[in-house]
């Protein structure tokens, strides 16, 4: 299960994408209106399975006392040269495909993606809309994410900084 | 990211759970009208962060020449004593969101879970519903899954029996 360290090829279709593999950690801050705004830390991970996505997952600890917060898990595809798709589960009891562009440029890679499916459990919470923008530059990656949820509208989340492990 | 050998103590709400947690390997067996039968075989992983689910993953390869094959991930929720919700990202594009009964008698567990959400990416393959049977006993994990794809009804698509690592 340690995809990156897998002697399998990476698939050439992601071949691009290979400056997200391994680990990253960092710090991040939450608001949203019906909350107090938070920081947390962060790790993610990019792996690969040999097949033409990344393995993706992450999880956050709470900045003040290090309790485990959220965690995600999913893959990363791009099913043409310039469009990528995140699809992931989420342990709030939400799912979520989020669709956009991919722009590459030397070692620098951006994807803007928007939610087209958002899927929830019967105990979920009302999640109806995300939004995310990744950034990876100069063994950096920043990311933004925008959510609608509980009645409010799509508007800024969380905003976090991560550095290679 | 090895959650299972965290020193988090194991969230109460699922401590019923613990008799899956653990890495599991075994073979099984998948059909479908559209496709030729074939064998393979998986690893599946539950782990847990100490917060009330598990995590679950799982990867297959092809039986005859080992070729990377399916892959799963996601969350296992409680959100009831008898209930249970699998909330699922494939890397095919395609999210699932199932829910069911558990059963735990000893060390015997069972759960019976049909999907409540299906979602899709704009490229991903029309599968409509799944099923699944998970029954661990005796220190074996047997699973069946159900699905409704590509204009086909609800029916057995693959077989599975693990044993512990």
């Amino acid at each position: 299960m340690v995809e990156t360290q897998s002697p399998i090829a990476l698939h050439p279709d992601i071949a691009m994408l290979a400056p997200l593999l391994g680990t990253w950690r960092g710090k991040g801050q939450g608001e949203y209106p019906t909350i107090e705004p938070f920081g947390y830390v962060e790790e993610i991970r990019f792996g690969h399975l040999g097949r033409p996505f990344l393995t993706y997952r992450q999880k956050t600890r709470a900045g003040d006392d290090g309790r485990p917060m959220h965690a995600e898990t999913g893959y990363l595809r791009r099913p043409r040269p310039d469009r990528v798709e995140l699809i992931l589960a989420h342990p709030t009891g939400i799912t979520e495909i989020c669709e956009g562009s991919l722009t590459i440029d030397g070692d620098r890679v951006q994807m803007e993606l928007d939610s087209t499916n958002i899927g929830r459990s019967s105990t979920a919470k009302l999640v109806t809309a995300l939004g995310r923008t990744i950034r990876l530059s100069g063994g950096t990656i920043d990311y933004t994410l925008r959510m609608a949820a509980v009645g409010e509208p799509l508007q800024h989340h969380l905003a976090a900084t991560l550095h290679r492990d």
